[in-house]
């Protein structure tokens, strides 16, 4: 279960059933290998000739393209997948260990720009931000990539921005980043994979709906969570995995940052992600932190 | 503009400036072209080795995988985008003519049946729909396929699907259905490319916001509204494209179809979504119809 009524006021997560199964007896569920002959072909980026990809039995269909795709984006600092219909990031992964953390990189010689690769349809500016009230949250964050300029600068893309509630940025979530820089002090590395959550909640008609609000001419959308996900690599061999939920709204910091921990299946189920199969093919010795275990 | 205030009571389609420009010479946004590496590349289904994919210069920042890419499924009638996180499609993409309107397929014989090729907590199931007041609408339409009994049976996955308002479905959306159909038998071909969008609309405080009920333990997403793309190729060699909106709620079917017709820009811009571009890769001979047009 998400830890705490306190954390969403009046909202019920409905994250769907099994919550906090255990994660390393968990056994890979049929779908990720019973599909049919395109489904088991990983989606990968490819440089691919002129003209639609070539669908097996179906480039007679797909003669005018197909309309949409995953848009990776692959930069100094981390890889993103963009959502051309919130208007931001689906998800993004950095990697810090104390090579990325050490360096001169200035913020101040950073500002945040649009992402002229994304087209402008889809694509957020300064503009749509502009007196909304809310920051231009980093989800990879700025401080995390002190090793190189050019990194930092890549981390100021509106497109690894988020609306995020000020007082959450500049207290509570910036807290949980600094928390996962000092875990990649002490660790061999540490990814982090941050993204937006739109939850749902159950209003006076005992009906449950997702509901946003979106700003600017863009119509950006405003998540009502954000989760981070960190991957510790131990010098021990040993990887630990620590998911987090804030909400997007005031977070007091005198809340203990554990008590936002949340079992990885909770973001797993309500982003459309999946961490954990992926985990497991590289490592049998994956342990999950929950708001239970002994740090 | 899109069409009417009554398609839409009391709300705004907020889909940005520049609504109902002239499709055919609409220059390519730079979007398109100035990109960094890997963002050139066309994301394409490929036969991949195991592990993650290769991105330049982040092998080891992916180490952990990438948490989630398109989801294509190529079926014998269409090719669909899986979101994950909506429980349904972005997108599916069908090929009608004669031949595919032509055959003995029944669709008695077919049920409605969960895609085990997605993963279970990304996956509807008709639990989800049972008692939701929601038919399970057909994003590829049955009766598109009498061709093939497969091809029938494989537009009843739960990922062609999506919660539909019944009259809509049964009445003005049936129609919309119908006249593709109608097209198809007149023309060379009509690809059709129908999905689900979640439209902003203001509220009291003269803010936007989405909103939309999720239904089932699996949080189902009730789009707002649907649209469906038709490209009809013409026996004369001309393309011409058709594009709806209707608001997943009753429709009177006696307002004329072409009421619902929305300059694909629209369409485009809410859904996340091109097709022009893509169209315009394989022809210049390309005419767009909208209310004003003379049909």
């Amino acid at each position: 279960m998400l830890r705490g009524r306190w954390l969403l006021p009046g909202a019920s997560l409905a994250l769907g059933a099994g919550l906090g199964a255990a994660l390393t007896a968990r056994r890979r569920p049929r779908g990720d290998a019973a599909e049919g002959l395109l489904a088991r072909l990983p989606v990968v980026p490819a440089v691919a000739a002129a003209g639609p990809p070539a669908l097996p039995g179906s480039s007679e269909l797909t003669k005018y393209g197909l309309p949409g795709l995953a848009q990776l984006r692959s930069r100094e600092s981390y890889v993103l997948c963009y959502d051309p219909r919130s208007r931001s990031a689906l998800w993004v992964i950095e990697q810090l260990n104390r090579e990325t953390l050490s360096g001169t990189s200035d913020r101040a010689a950073c500002d945040f720009l649009e992402d002229d690769s994304v087209h402008e349809y889809h694509r957020a500016t300064n503009a749509d931000y502009r007196g909304s009230g809310f920051d231009r949250g980093h989800l990879a964050a700025a401080a995390n990539h002190k090793w190189s300029q050019k990194a930092m600068r890549d981390t100021f893309y509106l497109s690894n921005v988020a609306p995020q509630v000020p007082h959450l940025n500049q207290n509570a979530w910036n807290n949980l980043e600094k928390y996962s820089r000092s875990l990649a002090r002490n660790n061999k590395n540490v990814y982090v994979c941050t993204g937006p959550l739109y939850l749902p909640r159950m209003e006076a008609d005992g009906k449950m709906y997702v509901k946003y609000q979106v700003i600017g001419k863009n119509n950006v959308a405003v998540p009502t969570h954000f989760f981070k996900v960190l991957i510790l690599e131990k010098e021990s061999g040993e990887i630990e995995l620590r998911s987090y939920v804030m909400p997007n709204s005031p977070v007091d910091e005198k809340i203990p940052l554990e008590r936002f921990l949340v079992p990885i299946e909770s973001i797993e189920r309500a982003s459309g992600l999946l961490f954990v199969p992926n985990i497991l093919k590289r490592t049998s010795n994956l342990k999950a932190i929950t708001a239970g275990s002994k740090r």
